[in-house]
């Protein structure tokens, strides 16, 4: 196109957005406007796509960091012919495709949902080392920021990644239209303020007038001719471009135009350009799906061995087998044993250095181009990347996660490294799975199932040994638990899971000896919950007492109501957890002092039977 | 001092950490011994700091953010008389107040739990604002980071709040010892790499030989004299520095060395070097508290008026009455309504802009200078500060959090701006308090409240104007509830929060007029609960129905089992919440959509009483 078009059709976007908004009587025109002809440009010539094959394994990727900028990115749409006028203005409506803010669940051609801000590069270094480290396709990832958003760490822990790791095929385009929500950003037009900092992780960088579709253009060229570093384009913008009531005006956020009519008319009134988007290079999907016979490593009943060693272990088996599978580390890969993995596949190994975010944003990447991310760290740090989690299930990204050294159990470290709210978080997750094993065996089982499922994945290991106490075939299905000791004269369930199971054990055992059977349940599945087994439980003992080394809130004993809550009868309830907060002691000491060992489940046990609150 | 001893009571440190780690049979000496020399000329030189007075105004602050390098901190401590030698040696021990991490609950000395990495400049930077904008009492911040945390994006958006905010007052001191946990940093030795970094973000910089103890000398000196930006001082050192089986090695992190004995005698054997620390200026506290008359804003009954109006203008009106409430903002005060504090109290509000992880941390440090911080974003936005909220609980930090735009009943902004897990995660921090009013009277003397209670406590407000449904006197303790339709004949109970009270009051008015009688409370204080309420409810009605605009897991549903769990009988539960992923639509029809407006929770009612499973 020539510059003239460039400029026609950057004005369409805007016309395009201000009517999408007027529409829905809400959104983001102003924010849209600014970034119009960064657009333009970046469609009618640079971009390859094919909107009719959103999975061509060349097509380049866009990512909107800002997407509360969706009316732009749908009036794009619009101009490559990917929907109607007639759909974008269904904008935000209930049932509608476009939302308020973008997402692949409901839109192919979204790569990742963004509205939370400061994610949207996170995500595309991920699908930058993708396409760089195991696609090799040839595929560039293009990613348009608001300058607002700069203010988040997680963009310097993707800047940090990306530098380090040499992204040329990644382009981020800084929208700095100096404008934030509720008034200037930091560093207003400062294009050097932020090129500053770009440069000093190791990026190339553009300073440009993001209006002058000429200039545009060659700063898009200069980001494709650079090799060996990742390019950061900063764009000199008007929020509102195009409409003297709003332009570059504070107080207009996130507001629709106050008269659209006359906006139009201002902004040379509706066109109806076509872009044709470049064909994306021939390509084939270089990671083709290896589907080997899965061989888990099994353990000799009674071995002493901790799950996150299991978890190690069975990862790396699970790597062999699918060529799929792949391993990101936050910088604590010899704790969680992922180090195993990069051992044996360091081809499908992402070291994210101690950056939380950046661990589980580029697994949310990866997962979006098809592979089958296992990102682990403490269970405690995981707690940094909750937004990204959250995040991650509205993208309706499947990513398997993994928190180490969970509970008091880790013993002397304190409850800084302890995991105790982590149960909590992901339960919180919509559509996720939560699994929590007390062995190597059920562990390997889990690591393997996890692959299967939709959504958000947790797993939860713990860093002491714990003797192996299921056989190598025993099966472990997703939703399931296992009754481990039963008869028909037992006064309560204890419900256990992870190091507690081996205390329920004990104390159990302790307790039949005092003449006080009780049932004993391992609920490995802590979401979904086994409703069968715990009702059944419920009719036949009375009560249940459940047993967690996390808090009291969101964890295990909330999560077994799970099975009551049709309004049917509820059975008793006890709920043992970790109520004070812990300090240095050894791992049994930390147990013992929470209440949650074998004398504790022992002793709790025995007082509701001995008053006679259970029969 | 002179060189020589400065560089002997670096030895000294080295041998006291390699002691306790060796005491404790775990630990981290060889990331204390990389920073001993630092350290030394640090306390020896340029430290002010009155060890009998913790409190006092002039002192500078020490934080400690390589939290895992606690024995130098111990080593410290011993040197300058605060412990004897005899407690060194309890490190790591139950009970003992040197835990593997220090915390500011144990140690009258420490400013801010530290052991998740990243955390203690994020911090540091609060303390320095409260200094240098509030007190003023001259104190300067040291923060002793490692290299490795420098990855974490929480750093760079300290860097970038410090720097904004010229805080000359801080000192961050990089101990770049080249060592992670698991390997090489991304940076190793290349102090360059660092000193860009931080420049970029408008701070002085310092490179110096770790281990120079002269070198180190000037560093500080520089800082000292360097005004109107932080200063960046990045020290190359040596993990296990001075040991030759552990210096400068792979694979020793986190643990005690292998011979202490051989170590010790290697570093010149125990010494007994004791430090005069220099005393504080006199200085005065110069925000004492001006405790005035609390003049609460009211509304008319029936007024609407969304919740987070209430709060802005509720913490506006504590602001007047209370020269310690100070108000921060993380680039949303226009929506959260932090504005209206900040147009009345200017010198108390601090702009955070989007960083979510900085706002809780600086609400942190301001905290432990004695303000009541009231930090506000979306409920959303804050699962972004998880980390810092849950570290914030181990310091036992007093802040107050709140979160606005909270569930789907936001509309059209879709999920990514909905809070729906925010009840799980701060539910689940030890100690917390969750508060959910659901009118502007009861939000107003909640934001009192929350100023006098201990720890974290969490406000849930609401974007959508909601009616008056309380008069001005009336009373909201923290832990109680409100029931609203009650009468003998109630078939079941209610239990609501926030907007849904609204629509349980409409839906028990439909159901009365069907002859169904249903009791309804409003559970504001969703951590604790009322148990005495909760209980009498289920006892009368035998069955309680939760309704919430959360994700069902974690939230009002599971709370409300609190009252239950000593092994009472449990009353019938069900439990409505927001089991779909949201998309775009108005508040109305998202609540229809969920199951929890009006008419979704009359027809569960009907559907319990129909069925006769409920009486």
């Amino acid at each position: 196109m020539k510059s003239a078009e460039l400029a026609d059709l950057g004005q369409q976007l805007r016309v395009d957005s201000v009517r999408a908004a007027d529409a829905a009587g809400s959104g983001h025109p102003t924010s849209s406007m600014s970034a119009a002809d960064l657009m333009a440009v970046l469609l009618a010539h640079h971009f390859r796509y094919d909107f009719d094959r959103p999975a061509h394994p060349g097509n380049d990727r866009f990512v909107l960091s800002k997407g509360h900028a969706s009316p732009l990115l749908y009036a794009a749409y619009k101009a490559v012919g990917a929907i109607d006028d007639e759909e974008l203005l269904t904008f935000r409506e209930l049932g509608s495709r476009l939302e308020g803010h973008p997402t692949p669940r409901r839109l192919p051609w979204v790569e990742t949902a963004t509205g939370s801000l400061g994610q949207g590069l996170p995500v595309g270094v991920g699908i930058a080392l993708a396409g760089k480290r195991l696609e090799r396709t040839g595929y560039r990832v293009w990613v348009l920021c608001g300058d607002s958003e700069l203010a988040e760490g997680s963009v310097w822990e993707a800047a940090e990644h990306a530098g380090h790791e040499h992204l040329d095929n990644l382009t981020v385009i800084v929208d700095v239209n100096r404008l934030g929500q509720r008034g200037p950003t930091r560093h207003g037009h400062d294009l050097d303020a932020y090129a500053r900092r770009f440069q000093a992780f190791d990026w190339h960088t553009v300073e440009v007038d993001g209006h002058d579709v000429d200039a545009v253009d060659r700063a898009y060229g200069e980001a494709l001719s650079t090799t060996g570093q990742p390019t950061a384009i900063l764009a000199r913008t008007l929020k509102g471009k195009g409409v003297e009531a709003v332009q570059d005006r504070e107080g207009l956020h996130g507001k629709p135009l106050p008269d659209a009519d006359e906006a139009i008319a201002e902004l040379g009134g509706p066109r109806d350009l076509r872009i044709e988007v470049r064909e994306p290079p021939a390509a084939r999907m270089l990671h083709a799906v290896r589907a080997g016979h899965l061989d888990l490593p099994t353990w000799d009943l009674g071995e002493e061995i901790a799950t996150r060693d299991a978890y190690g272990h069975a990862l790396t088996a699970l790597g062999t087998a699918r060529g799929d599978v792949v391993a990101l580390d936050g910088e604590v890969g010899d704790s969680t044993r992922a180090e195993l993995f990069a051992k044996e596949h360091p081809d499908r190994y992402f070291e994210c250095y101690i950056a939380e975010q950046q661990l589980v944003a580029a697994a949310v990447g990866l997962a979006a181009r098809g592979f089958v991310p296992y990102a682990a760290t403490f269970a405690a740090f995981l707690t940094r990347a909750y937004d990204f989690v959250r995040m991650a299930s509205i993208s309706g990204a499947g990513i398997n996660l993994v928190g180490s050294h969970a509970g008091v159990a880790i013993g002397q470290d304190g409850p800084s490294q302890m995991g105790l709210e982590d149960l909590a978080m992901m339960r919180a997750v919509h559509g996720s799975t939560v699994l929590y094993p007390c062995d190597a065996q059920q562990t390997a089982q889990l690591v393997a199932a996890m692959a299967g499922l939709d959504g958000i994945r947790y797993l939860r290991t713990s860093r002491g040994k714990s003797p192996v106490i299921y056989g190598p075939d025993e099966e472990f299905p997703v939703g399931g638990s296992k009754v481990l000791r039963s008869s028909d004269q037992d006064r309560l369930t204890v419900v256990a899971a992870g190091v507690t199971v081996h205390e329920a054990l004990a104390a159990a055992d302790a307790l039949a000896r005092d003449g006080i059977p009780v049932r004993v349940v391992d609920l490995y599945s802590v979401k979904p919950v086994d409703r069968l087994t715990l009702r059944r439980a419920a009719e036949e003992t009375g009560c249940l007492m459940t047993v967690e080394d996390h808090h009291e809130e969101g964890g295990l004993g909330d999560a077994v109501l799970d099975a009551f809550l049709d309004g049917r009868p509820v059975p008793r309830l006890v709920r043992l957890g970790v109520r004070t907060m812990p300090g240095s002691a050894s791992p049994e000491e930390q147990l013992h002092t929470a209440g949650i060992d074998a004398d504790g489940i022992a002793a709790a046990a025995k007082l509701l039977v001995e008053e006679a609150i259970v029969r």
